[in-house]
Protein backbone atom coordinates (compact mmCIF):
# COMPACT_ATOMS: atom_id res chain seq x y z
CA UNK A 1 0.00 0.00 0.00
CA UNK A 2 0.86 3.33 -0.80
CA UNK A 3 1.44 5.98 1.91
CA UNK A 4 0.41 9.85 1.13
CA UNK A 5 3.22 11.63 1.91
CA UNK A 6 1.51 13.47 5.38
CA UNK A 7 0.98 10.21 6.57
CA UNK A 8 4.40 9.00 6.18
CA UNK A 9 5.91 12.66 7.74
CA UNK A 10 3.73 12.15 10.92
CA UNK A 11 4.09 8.58 10.96
CA UNK A 12 8.43 9.48 10.60
CA UNK A 13 7.16 12.24 13.71
CA UNK A 14 5.86 9.69 15.80
CA UNK A 15 9.13 8.52 17.68
CA UNK A 16 11.21 10.51 20.14
CA UNK A 17 14.12 9.21 19.23
CA UNK A 18 13.53 9.98 15.96
CA UNK A 19 12.44 13.78 16.62
CA UNK A 20 15.88 14.19 18.82
CA UNK A 21 17.66 13.17 15.68
CA UNK A 22 15.90 16.27 13.73
CA UNK A 23 16.47 18.15 16.49
CA UNK A 24 20.19 17.76 15.82
CA UNK A 25 20.23 18.12 12.18
CA UNK A 26 18.31 21.40 12.87
CA UNK A 27 21.86 22.23 14.49
CA UNK A 28 23.32 21.34 10.75
CA UNK A 29 24.22 18.43 8.49
CA UNK A 30 25.99 15.64 10.27
CA UNK A 31 27.39 11.66 9.52
CA UNK A 32 25.51 9.20 10.52
CA UNK A 33 28.50 7.84 12.95
CA UNK A 34 28.36 11.56 14.35
CA UNK A 35 24.66 11.48 14.47
CA UNK A 36 24.99 8.05 15.89
CA UNK A 37 27.16 8.79 19.17
CA UNK A 38 25.00 10.66 21.47
CA UNK A 39 22.24 7.99 21.09
CA UNK A 40 24.06 4.71 22.69
CA UNK A 41 22.60 3.30 19.09
CA UNK A 42 23.90 1.07 16.82
CA UNK A 43 24.45 2.17 13.31
CA UNK A 44 22.22 0.30 11.79
CA UNK A 45 19.35 1.16 14.37
CA UNK A 46 20.11 4.71 13.31
CA UNK A 47 20.04 3.76 9.87
CA UNK A 48 16.61 2.32 10.35
CA UNK A 49 15.59 5.48 11.69
CA UNK A 50 17.07 7.79 9.22
CA UNK A 51 15.11 6.05 6.64
CA UNK A 52 11.87 6.73 8.15
CA UNK A 53 12.46 10.02 8.09
CA UNK A 54 13.83 10.19 4.43
CA UNK A 55 10.19 8.48 3.34
CA UNK A 56 8.57 11.25 5.54
CA UNK A 57 10.74 13.78 3.55
CA UNK A 58 12.24 15.49 6.72
CA UNK A 59 15.53 14.55 5.97
CA UNK A 60 18.03 14.28 2.86
CA UNK A 61 20.95 12.29 2.27
CA UNK A 62 24.23 12.67 0.75
CA UNK A 63 24.76 10.25 -2.39
CA UNK A 64 28.24 9.95 -1.00
CA UNK A 65 28.85 5.89 -0.70
CA UNK A 66 31.13 6.32 2.56
CA UNK A 67 30.03 9.83 4.36
CA UNK A 68 26.34 9.98 3.61
CA UNK A 69 25.67 13.37 5.08
CA UNK A 70 22.24 14.06 6.62
CA UNK A 71 20.63 17.41 6.71
CA UNK A 72 17.18 18.34 7.64
CA UNK A 73 14.78 19.33 4.95
CA UNK A 74 12.71 22.08 5.97
CA UNK A 75 9.57 21.90 3.30
CA UNK A 76 8.17 19.03 5.22
CA UNK A 77 7.89 20.86 8.55
CA UNK A 78 6.26 23.48 6.16
CA UNK A 79 3.39 20.84 5.43
CA UNK A 80 2.69 19.70 8.14
CA UNK A 81 2.28 23.67 9.73
CA UNK A 82 0.22 24.31 6.44
CA UNK A 83 -2.29 21.20 7.51
CA UNK A 84 -2.40 22.69 11.17
CA UNK A 85 -3.69 26.22 9.81
CA UNK A 86 -7.19 24.32 9.60
CA UNK A 87 -6.72 23.71 12.89
CA UNK A 88 -5.50 26.90 14.31
CA UNK A 89 -8.78 29.23 14.70
CA UNK A 90 -9.96 26.28 16.74
CA UNK A 91 -7.55 26.37 19.37
CA UNK A 92 -7.10 30.46 19.02
CA UNK A 93 -11.23 30.71 19.45
CA UNK A 94 -10.78 29.53 22.66
CA UNK A 95 -8.34 31.41 24.05
CA UNK A 96 -10.25 34.54 22.58
CA UNK A 97 -13.15 32.84 24.72
CA UNK A 98 -10.81 32.23 27.69
CA UNK A 99 -9.59 35.88 27.28
CA UNK A 100 -13.43 37.55 27.45
CA UNK A 101 -14.22 35.63 30.57
CA UNK A 102 -11.28 36.71 32.17
CA UNK A 103 -12.20 40.28 30.92
CA UNK A 104 -16.19 39.62 31.97
CA UNK A 105 -14.98 38.48 35.48
CA UNK A 106 -12.43 41.25 36.15
CA UNK A 107 -15.38 43.76 35.15
CA UNK A 108 -17.85 41.73 37.66
CA UNK A 109 -15.09 42.47 40.13
CA UNK A 110 -15.04 46.31 39.75
CA UNK A 111 -18.84 46.10 40.00
CA UNK A 112 -18.68 44.44 43.65
CA UNK A 113 -15.72 46.45 44.36
CA UNK A 114 -17.95 49.78 43.40
CA UNK A 115 -21.49 48.67 44.49
CA UNK A 116 -20.74 46.59 48.12
CA UNK A 117 -24.19 47.13 49.61
CA UNK A 118 -26.25 45.84 46.48
CA UNK A 119 -24.10 42.60 47.39
CA UNK A 120 -25.17 42.67 50.69
CA UNK A 121 -28.88 42.98 50.17
CA UNK A 122 -28.75 39.75 48.21
CA UNK A 123 -27.21 37.78 50.91
CA UNK A 124 -29.41 35.47 52.45
CA UNK A 125 -31.23 36.88 56.12
CA UNK B 1 5.88 0.08 26.40
CA UNK B 2 4.34 3.61 27.51
CA UNK B 3 4.73 5.74 24.55
CA UNK B 4 4.93 9.35 25.10
CA UNK B 5 2.01 12.16 24.35
CA UNK B 6 3.35 13.50 21.57
CA UNK B 7 4.07 10.19 19.72
CA UNK B 8 0.87 8.98 20.32
CA UNK B 9 -0.57 12.58 18.69
CA UNK B 10 1.66 12.27 15.71
CA UNK B 11 0.59 8.89 15.30
CA UNK B 12 -2.72 9.38 15.35
CA UNK B 13 -2.27 11.67 12.44
CA UNK B 14 -0.30 9.23 10.32
CA UNK B 15 -3.48 8.10 8.80
CA UNK B 16 -5.37 10.29 5.99
CA UNK B 17 -8.69 8.55 7.45
CA UNK B 18 -8.34 9.55 10.78
CA UNK B 19 -7.12 13.32 9.30
CA UNK B 20 -10.38 13.32 7.54
CA UNK B 21 -12.35 12.21 10.74
CA UNK B 22 -10.84 15.25 12.46
CA UNK B 23 -11.77 17.53 9.75
CA UNK B 24 -15.23 16.39 10.17
CA UNK B 25 -15.35 16.87 13.85
CA UNK B 26 -13.46 20.64 13.17
CA UNK B 27 -16.84 21.38 12.14
CA UNK B 28 -19.11 20.50 15.57
CA UNK B 29 -19.76 17.62 17.65
CA UNK B 30 -21.07 14.25 16.05
CA UNK B 31 -22.06 10.41 16.73
CA UNK B 32 -20.11 7.81 15.73
CA UNK B 33 -22.83 6.60 13.73
CA UNK B 34 -22.55 10.11 11.13
CA UNK B 35 -19.04 9.96 11.70
CA UNK B 36 -19.22 6.53 9.86
CA UNK B 37 -21.85 7.59 7.76
CA UNK B 38 -19.60 9.26 4.73
CA UNK B 39 -16.90 7.07 4.90
CA UNK B 40 -18.25 3.64 4.09
CA UNK B 41 -16.90 2.22 7.22
CA UNK B 42 -18.38 -0.52 9.80
CA UNK B 43 -18.94 1.23 12.78
CA UNK B 44 -16.28 -0.45 14.62
CA UNK B 45 -13.59 0.02 12.02
CA UNK B 46 -14.38 3.86 13.09
CA UNK B 47 -14.16 2.99 16.68
CA UNK B 48 -10.84 1.78 16.44
CA UNK B 49 -9.99 5.07 14.15
CA UNK B 50 -11.79 7.15 17.49
CA UNK B 51 -9.90 5.06 19.91
CA UNK B 52 -6.42 5.66 17.98
CA UNK B 53 -7.28 9.44 18.01
CA UNK B 54 -8.41 9.34 21.65
CA UNK B 55 -4.93 8.18 22.91
CA UNK B 56 -3.06 11.39 20.75
CA UNK B 57 -5.48 13.45 23.14
CA UNK B 58 -7.18 14.81 19.99
CA UNK B 59 -10.62 13.92 20.48
CA UNK B 60 -12.65 13.53 23.94
CA UNK B 61 -16.09 11.05 23.61
CA UNK B 62 -18.32 11.69 26.19
CA UNK B 63 -19.61 9.21 28.16
CA UNK B 64 -23.14 8.58 27.56
CA UNK B 65 -23.53 4.83 27.03
CA UNK B 66 -25.28 5.21 23.31
CA UNK B 67 -24.85 8.60 22.21
CA UNK B 68 -21.14 8.99 22.63
CA UNK B 69 -20.38 12.30 20.73
CA UNK B 70 -16.87 12.99 19.94
CA UNK B 71 -15.35 16.37 20.18
CA UNK B 72 -12.06 17.87 18.51
CA UNK B 73 -9.42 18.72 21.64
CA UNK B 74 -7.66 21.64 20.41
CA UNK B 75 -4.98 21.08 22.82
CA UNK B 76 -3.09 18.56 21.17
CA UNK B 77 -3.32 20.57 17.79
CA UNK B 78 -1.47 23.69 19.50
CA UNK B 79 1.27 20.88 21.31
CA UNK B 80 1.69 20.20 17.56
CA UNK B 81 2.06 23.85 16.78
CA UNK B 82 4.17 24.24 19.69
CA UNK B 83 6.58 21.81 18.56
CA UNK B 84 6.72 23.05 15.09
CA UNK B 85 7.77 26.61 16.94
CA UNK B 86 11.18 25.00 16.72
CA UNK B 87 11.62 24.47 13.10
CA UNK B 88 9.71 27.46 11.81
CA UNK B 89 13.19 29.51 11.24
CA UNK B 90 14.62 26.82 9.03
CA UNK B 91 12.16 26.91 6.38
CA UNK B 92 11.38 30.85 7.24
CA UNK B 93 15.18 31.47 6.94
CA UNK B 94 15.15 29.57 3.69
CA UNK B 95 12.28 31.99 2.49
CA UNK B 96 14.41 35.12 3.73
CA UNK B 97 17.51 33.46 1.70
CA UNK B 98 14.98 33.20 -1.50
CA UNK B 99 13.51 36.80 -1.12
CA UNK B 100 17.54 37.75 -0.70
CA UNK B 101 18.48 36.08 -3.96
CA UNK B 102 15.48 37.20 -5.98
CA UNK B 103 16.40 41.09 -4.27
CA UNK B 104 19.96 39.85 -6.06
CA UNK B 105 18.99 39.46 -9.46
CA UNK B 106 16.49 42.19 -9.41
CA UNK B 107 19.61 44.34 -8.73
CA UNK B 108 21.76 42.78 -11.53
CA UNK B 109 18.74 43.18 -13.61
CA UNK B 110 18.71 47.01 -13.18
CA UNK B 111 22.65 47.08 -13.66
CA UNK B 112 22.35 45.62 -16.95
CA UNK B 113 19.81 47.44 -18.07
CA UNK B 114 21.77 50.92 -17.15
CA UNK B 115 25.07 49.83 -18.36
CA UNK B 116 24.95 47.97 -21.33
CA UNK B 117 28.53 48.70 -22.67
CA UNK B 118 29.95 47.61 -19.19
CA UNK B 119 28.50 43.91 -19.70
CA UNK B 120 29.65 44.28 -23.59
CA UNK B 121 33.10 45.04 -22.84
CA UNK B 122 33.37 41.60 -20.68
CA UNK B 123 32.50 39.52 -23.64
CA UNK B 124 35.51 37.85 -24.82
CA UNK B 125 37.44 39.29 -28.13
Amino acid sequence: MQTDHLSATFNALADPTRRAILARLALGEVSVKELAAPFDMSLQAVSKHLKVLERGGLIVRGREAQWRPCRIEPAAFKTVDDWLDDYRRLWEARLDRLAEYLEGEQADEKKRVRKPRSRARKAPH
